[in-house]
């Protein structure tokens, strides 16, 4: 994606467009200035840049060392580009693209933990609920242009664009049960954009093996799920076909207070915890 | 699928589980017992087995001779065997397969004839109806897999389970209105999983052929549809749109109805008849 | 199509069935006559012709050196063809096909027009809606037989009727955009029978690309969007979420209206005016 990436120059003094690539000739006429700089220091960069030229604003995920996790920061910023004159004649299409190998892991699980507390953890899927509502009732489509995994909550930004673009490299994964979070507030956004049966358990995919292997994946399938955390998966379920037949705006409130109640399940706690200590969970599988 | 079937012991004296194949070594923790035994006779076996092992609960159809038909006594066995336990942590997930090479055929016609009566018709849909939403309310997730015809409800079964693992000897088909009933209960969770037009008429898929063909193909479709009765196609229509925007509980009361009403109708009647008399049958095509 | 088309004979004495091809022998139970006459002059062949035999009705559009164009003469009569005896027993089946290289070119730009008028435009959207309607509601099937380039409310009808089988030489296109109109009522149609991604802007669709092409070809699809008239983009984009969630009567009255209020902007008018000079478009991106 290099030759894509347009960077930005780190520094307290403000952000600056460099540009390289087929683009490098082009005047910007557009660069993403810090907005609130909300939930960050001030020495830290800001998470995004963004360049328009043409009518085409680019919008670019900029943390690869933290694999563009949605960290409040990153999307706060995201939404002050996204949010920036929109009514403009000038702007036409919106593209958001990230740098680095992984477009985005999604939720920076670090935000998720007991100690920053159940309002931070609303905030954090209201604002991201609310900037995948940006997108969608924004004036001008938004285009994803996707080279690398984008898991969870990056998947939820992909599928909550007018039109996503893939690289052969790209790959998209909904993995949040595994660390004991049911990616509820990215079903919302998957369920509308693929196939039922794909949306509910991504990576656990319905599919269609030869006879010899249908009994070996099948279990390998009902392995998957027994090793889970039952309340996650018993909530995840639930809170999906719940969503389901309701509106955006609705679906995406049903489904952050799901993610905040989750967290607020032991084994949702143990999940981030055991993640962030780089360790198997131990589920308890206990319904609170 | 030999090796995956979970054989029953048939006898008054009580279900036992015998296992053979790679799970034969493994001790059972949980299996299956006859409920209330309704709708058939004591002498008769359980048509489902089940057995439980390491949070995974395997439900087997277990009435090959009878195409596992979805009689009143085999729902009622599935509805005993899927929520035995449900809340119990033990049980993480349940696969649901079939003995022999017919996952199920569908509903039992010989259940559906007018000496049956519109009363009996009610309880077989209404009970059909409550064993999907007993799997969709199910607090884990429910695995189809499926290794040969899945048909009617049998394919509504499968499309009703939250993930499905199909092998390549595996088909799926709703041909009731072959018979003079509509799948219109089969339509509610088909219209769910698969794109629109393929759920209408399924068998009588939308389709691209090469241009030489395409005259061939279409007039194969009109006439077969041209071959059925006019007042089961027309009804099965209407209720499938009708019940597209509904939530699953409504569309369910809807289509459960308009199975009642379709078999209420003169060639609703003559469809089972004809069938179960192996002759054709001869459509009135009257209104009622 | 030629072994396909049913020809009508043209005059003013009335429509004669003239057969060709497999069904030239047949006896023809019904042809189309001309009902109303509304909006063409009296020596004007009529746009659809009909015959019925065996239970199957076929209606071919039939003015192909007009692209099959869907005029509101066109509309009329092919409403008419397909409401002709809806509730007969002997009607089992329509399928609806096309003369010429060109299935349906979609609206008649001409009717569209500043001159013919707001009230005008309403009548061409209504009555388009309610022929989509019309076969949503018919007792028996539809299917569209396509052999040939099916276009903004071309690809409607395709999309509207129950079962679509179509050739190689099909193609799907809602253009309606670049001419500034854009295809807000074929939408309706479109994201009920495709995924949700393709129908937003089809023709510019969500796509998978080796990695070297994805810079390539999300620039591409940006700089087509930045091309077009930013409030017709727009209003289609907010148009097309607003009417998914509805039902399909309101879904059809929401676009309806907004195909009206589309036709009213200045690049509403400048569209269509450079498609009839035979010019490029000069967009002024004013909001009204």
């Amino acid at each position: 994606m290099a030759a894509v990436a347009v960077l930005r120059a780190f520094g307290a003094s403000g952000p600056m467009c460099l540009r390289r690539g087929p683009w490098a000739q082009l005047p910007a006429r557009f660069c993403s200035r810090d907005p609130a700089g909300a939930g960050r220091r001030e020495s830290e960069p800001r998470p995004t840049s963004a360049r328009q030229l043409d009518g085409i604003r680019n919008i670019v995920l900029s943390n690869p060392k933290k694999r563009n996790a949605l960290s409040l920061a990153m999307l706060k910023s995201l939404q002050s580009d996204i949010l920036h004159d929109a009514d403009s004649n000038d702007l036409k299409v919106i593209i958001i693209s990230a740098e680095g190998p992984v477009f985005s892991s999604g939720h920076d699980l670090k935000e998720l933990t007991e100690e920053q507390g159940r309002d931070y953890h609303a905030e954090v899927f209201q604002t991201c609920s609310k900037v995948m509502m940006h997108i969608r009732n924004h004036p001008v489509p938004v285009i994803a242009m996707v080279n690398g995994l984008a898991a969870a909550a990056g998947c939820q930004l992909v599928a909550s664009c007018d039109i996503a673009v893939a690289s052969d490299k790209s790959s998209f994964a909904t993995p949040g049960v595994n660390v004991g979070l049911f990616c509820s507030t990215p079903g919302v956004a998957l369920a509308r954009a693929v196939p039922r049966k794909e949306a509910l358990l991504h990576g656990l995919l319905s599919k269609v093996v030869p006879e010899a292997e249908l009994q070996e994946e099948t279990m390998r399938i009902a392995r998957k799920i027994a090793s889970l955390s039952r309340p996650v998966v018993s909530l995840g379920k639930a809170t999906f076909y719940k969503q389901l037949p309701q509106d955006l705006g609705t679906a995406y409130y049903l489904t952050s207070q799901a993610m905040v109640d989750n967290l607020a399940l032991r084994d949702g706690q143990e999940g981030i915890t055991a993640f962030l200590q780089k360790r198997k969970p131990v589920w308890s599988h206990e319904p609170v």
